[in-house]
């Protein structure tokens, strides 16, 4: 059985852990920092941890691909696997602390109007206090209730929010940091009740622009939208107008429809709205490494032992 | 009985709700959003909610003198209050929230390098992602365990640290939030295993120039500091020093020594620096102008049934 593992960021000891695993195992492993630098020699390999689109296009006996990040949209279209029945998992679970990080800072800085007095104090002004928010009695609608969304909202919690109301399909989530768990359909109730959006939702047929210029003209004068799921589930320039005419206070966007985002795209200059370049799930953070590294190793004793694997995607649901 | 307040951020609701309490004990009650506004008829009163420093330095039978923030070291100095009997409350508790709200948040920024990120956006720069921190597993120390540095405390505990260890001129504390509470005493200690050091003490003999340059240099390498207490806490140019040289990660300083920051200090130039202008305390927030006015209000009706008022700053102690 051949391994490759193609992932820069990964650390001595992390690269240590996979071999041994791997050893004990009776696998052969082989490590790359990219896919340019696999030769034609390793394409015949099992099983890719990491990404190598050249191999899973064209081999036909690769079983097994587990990528390192949770959004699989662009590799889930038919006939992107020259082996249909390869599986694949993700690491959707491995993200969550560090993206939830991200909404916090984000939605912070947006109520607390830093991104004005850092701006401010950079170029050497101190200008006088102004009105800002809180998360405090702040009513937070996390549509998305998985590894993120449920991170973000037990982050949140601590800040004494007036409800916490998570949205998903099913409606239904174990999670007892929700107020409340609504279906996606009972969306249009809740939105005219919400402070905070705060999107963290996998890119799938159902949550294709999800946020419609009619959804966001539900949420309520000054309310604020954070999105680190995926750019299609939000109506970019439906958004833009709302910034722009003063009925949303404000906006921070991790992802874009098209990304890197264009030159020409609106939202450069569109007021209030914060542009980060796809950053809230960052693998150098010490323990999305960990558990990433974790998770892959879980899967290949279970690959190893004939087991389903644990972090399969759902190519029907698409995450 | 007079009463005075002085205060341009009160809502309707708080002046009626101070209207009706004055009435019912009986007290005269006068509205001014600037000192400049009172008439010299108003200048004999008993009772001053904000502040008139022209009316403390002078009148010789104001009885009660309440400012609606928490540092009072700029009217502590002898011969400030022309009736030394005068008492002096302040509303230490009333800013927790909001200044610990403002703690995570430049915390977040600086770990997450969002400033950088947000500087490159707003000038249209799509740069690729870099290392970041979290305050997952971060080993933090509280300098300043009140009201402030526990609401902190509590906050930042859902980001999953390592460790908080809080350090207080007793060395107890009542708050179970720290995993350890340490005397001032013990604060070399604790230093080289602290990745954050955050702030937030009172402007007092013992606290003034507490952050010396041998402590800054027994933080570990890559550190961060936020101090959002007095300005006279830290010792400014080794700070600088320390973040131009690379051994501190980051600092975060909404307090300063002169305030605001004179346009000549090196400060605005410093690498690694988030500058704000004293803007962490917020009278702003819906929630710290209603407990501001809650605890006057709590005191009042102490001030008029001669009990002790609640919120007294101890005059030796400095807060």
């Amino acid at each position: 059985m051949k391994i490759l593992v193609i992932n820069s960021q990964l650390e001595k000891k992390h690269i240590e852990l996979i071999k041994t695993t791997a050893e004990k195992l009776d696998a052969e492993v082989h490590f790359y920092k990219a896919e340019s630098e696999i030769p034609q020699s390793d394409f015949d390999t099992d099983i890719i941890y990491g990404f190598a689109p050249s191999i899973v296009k064209t081999s036909k006996t690769l079983k097994w691909l587990c990528v390192p990040w949770a959004g699989v949209d662009s590799i889930m279209k038919p006939g992107y696997f020259a082996n249909e029945d390869c599986l694949l998992t993700n690491a959707a679970g491995a993200y969550g602390v560090s993206i939830a990080e991200h909404m916090i800072a984000v939605s912070l800085v947006m109520m607390r109007r830093l991104d004005e007095f850092l701006s401010e104090t950079r170029e050497g002004k101190w200008l006088a206090p102004r009105a800002q928010k809180s998360l405090k009695d702040c009513r937070i609608t996390v549509l998305g209730t998985g590894d993120i969304g449920t991170s973000f909202a037990k982050r949140v919690r601590a800040f004494e929010p007036a409800s916490i109301t998570g949205v998903c399909r099913s409606g239904k989530s174990r999670e007892t940091v929700y107020d409340k768990v609504l279906a996606v359909s009972a969306l249009d109730t809740i939105l005219p009740e919400t402070d905070l959006l705060a999107m963290s939702l996998p890119a799938t047929p159902e949550t294709c622009g999800i946020l419609s210029r009619a959804r966001i003209s539900l949420l309520p004068q000054g309310a604020y939208i954070v999105n680190v799921g995926r750019g299609s589930a939000i109506d970019e320039d439906a958004l833009a107008d709302s910034l722009e005419s003063g009925h949303l206070a404000g906006a921070a966007l991790d992802v874009f429809q098209t990304e890197p985002l264009p030159q020409e795209s609106r939202l450069w200059k569109t007021k209030n709205l914060l542009i980060t370049p796809h950053v809230a799930g960052n693998l150098t953070l010490p323990h999305t490494k960990d558990k990433n590294v974790a998770m892959f190793l879980e899967d290949l004793h279970n690959f190893v032992a004939c087991k389903p694997l644990h972090y399969l995607v759902d190519k029907k649901l698409g995450y």
